[in-house]
């Protein structure tokens, strides 16, 4: 279907009733560092999270908010520690994350929802967050400046900030959905380092909410992947306030549709940001699978493609090396026929076919570097075995990778050092 | 059990009655790449290939001759092409090696096993290679240089060449075993661009070979991980030719047990030579899981650790980030409680402690730099469950990879060219 609707300026902000803040708080040495982000009504809301068996502890007290059920009105996040691999203390650290921002705001601990991004394994200093979670109260607004501020906030190594906004009309009524998301290292397929905090004021039933944010998470942020690893902290939250005042949306059909639509619309867009913003990236890498017998096929096959790193290397190299293509897609196990493949790459502008029925075409250097160039290159693969299809995003693999991954830590103690000298 | 044997001297040609020769047959620039392997008797053999769904020309061949059952004879392989996404002409080239091997050495083609390492998609120069057949048979002889010029060139991007012999006794007969492998880039579990051909003059039955060798891959081979892909061609290959004249071993028992050992060493120190000439490597990583509750959850997590992009980059800049750890451990979804673990690092005769109870250790930055400046680093990490464990081996992930990956197609290339220039 046609969905029709239009992209606004904004992010978490953008939708009615939704305020949010981001300050720097010290836990880093310069950058915004603490984001709050909250509702004048009550929200329903759905939320994914990490499926690592690790997981950090704001999402263990982010699991009990889900598990008591009813609505929750705020978001509060932290980047520069995790407060992941912290033990019990850690939990409580979270746990006061959420009464502290309770506190300021005047609602109970249950409807705060905390998300935590940076290192693993370091205690939250909780003193200063909870100093920072005061000081930045005040500050909730809800202007464009807010919004981003809140997003610039959640970031870690990403290298610019992720938000969107966009408006639909539901039975006469102007919706507007607005997100912001985090990205960079970890970032792979089952949530990794990956934030993501949807805003809407759409009045939509609970039930729904939860199976549209599933199935959107499944085709987007679970399709891209920067290098394999899941994070602890990963967390895609929507919250919906209802203050379009649309007649409520109690079951499936256009009106689902259409939201369903934009709620893909806004978590792709922000998927392929945080792909083509892993770390040390310099091209983004789409890969579609086509003419699969089913779509978990399709989507292992095209994960798998975006996932490996002699794949990822190649492209950095600018290296039209199709046979990493065909390895990567046979090291998934599932099953196609390399006899009936066709592949092609495109970008700026320019497609290059690689395999027709299996068989190589003869590669013309000059139109292959026009493609290979391209910041955004996107491979096709059919399998020409059936009707479905997947598409998955991530980056090359580069020396930047190298030097960001290794320096990550040494990078993070000099600044919390820094942070500390200050606070001192 | 303590099995008694001796490592001794050599590689293939160790055992009796097997001869070799590697040579330069003009694939390559100047290294050799076309190795021979003949039994002056027919051999049972056992045999594991890659779990790729696209798999190489030659591992279909040589699936062919397992079906067929019987006995093999010889092993013919090249380097620099992998004959891998060939299409149906690849197939009929790789039984055209068997068939020239075959008239070389007066055997039928079903007694030839084919291997193919090298890139991937290219289709082989089947002219130069059974020219190259031709004029490698006659340098096939059983002293050790025999056994090293095979030896080398089976290998690509391998830095050193890897072989060993052991020799040990069997009801009063001296039996021997050797072994050549090659390894480097597209490592990972399910046998990836991994060759490993191990001779033995013992005599055995057929099925027992076979049970010992898939149960050696799973736990050797199968638990080393380069970067993550699983190649086309990857093969293991046992030959016995019952040339020691020992009372062929018939059922399970000490005597078998013992060649299980001597079987699982060879294999062990061949992974760990695999995984520690990982392209651009610097350091082997051996990580052991103790204490699961089964011995494939503690494979997948040893695994999972070992394969992370995350802690090969922090293994590379000698940065003790047992957090990544962790994450990869979760990222595994295999359940494990992070507050009963107990993880250490070793290496250069140091060891540190990095968790205890869950509990992470104040770190001590010199006691860490005197392990991680080591070149063989272990991780034992004991969830503190169960009584399983297992052992796996990869190494670090540094800027050697991307460049030796970045520029393999093209240093192929260029090493095709001046190949085909010299054969002109």
């Amino acid at each position: 279907m046609q969905a029709t609707f239009d992209v606004i300026q904004g992010g978490v902000t953008a939708a009615k009733g939704f305020a949010a803040a981001g300050a720097h708080v010290g836990l880093r040495r310069k950058r915004k560092d603490l984001a709050l982000l909250v509702s004048q009504e009550p929200c329903h809301f759905a939320a994914v999270f990490t499926t690592s068996t690790a997981k950090g502890a704001p999402i263990l007290w982010n699991q009990e908010v889900v598990e008591r059920g009813g609505k929750v009105q705020a978001v509060v996040v932290n980047s520069a520690n995790a407060n992941s691999c912290t033990g019990y203390p850690g939990f409580l650290h979270a746990r006061q994350m959420a009464e502290t921002t309770a506190s300021c705001l005047g609602l109970a601990a249950h409807d705060v929802l905390v998300a935590s991004t940076g290192i693993i394994g370091m205690p939250l200093p909780i003193e200063q967050v909870k100093a920072g979670i005061k000081q930045t109260a005040p500050l909730l607004g809800i202007s464009l400046e807010n919004g981003s501020n809140a997003a610039e906030a959640i970031t870690t190594t990403d290298s610019f900030i992720k938000q969107m906004a966009v408006q639909f009309e539901i039975g006469g009524s102007v919706v507007t959905m607005g997100a912001m998301a985090k990205g960079s290292g970890m970032v792979h397929p089952n949530m990794a380092t990956m934030l993501s905090f949807i805003t809407t004021d759409l009045a939509i039933a609970p039930a729904l909410l939860r199976k549209a944010l599933k199935e959107s998470v499944d085709s987007t942020y679970n399709m891209i992947s920067v290098d394999g690893d899941t994070s602890t902290n990963d967390m895609v939250v929507i919250l919906s306030n209802g203050l379009a005042r649309n007649e409520t949306i109690c079951q499936e059909g256009a009106e689902y549709e259409l939201f369903v639509a934009v709620l893909n619309h806004i978590n792709t867009t922000l998927a392929k940001y945080i792909a083509s913003d892993g770390e040390g990236a310099t091209k983004l890498i789409e890969v579609t699978v086509h003419g699969a017998e089913t779509v978990e096929a399709a989507r292992k096959l095209a994960r798998h493609v975006v996932a490996s790193n002699l794949v990822k290397t190649a492209f950095f190299a600018q290296d039209p090396n199709w046979g990493r293509i065909i390895a990567a897609m046979g090291s998934s196990c599932v099953p196609f026929n390399p006899e009936t493949l066709d592949v092609t790459m495109g970008g700026g502008g320019a497609e290059v076919g690689l395999l027709l029925d299996g068989t190589p075409f003869w590669l013309d250097e000059d139109e292959c570097m026009s493609v290979l160039k391209s910041d955004e290159i996107a491979v096709e693969i059919d399998l020409n075995m059936g009707d479905c299809s997947a598409t998955s995003w991530g980056c090359d693999l580069g020396y930047e990778y190298i030097r960001k991954n290794g320096n990550y830590r040494a990078t993070y103690k000099a600044e919390f050092a820094a942070a500390k000298e200050g606070a001192a």
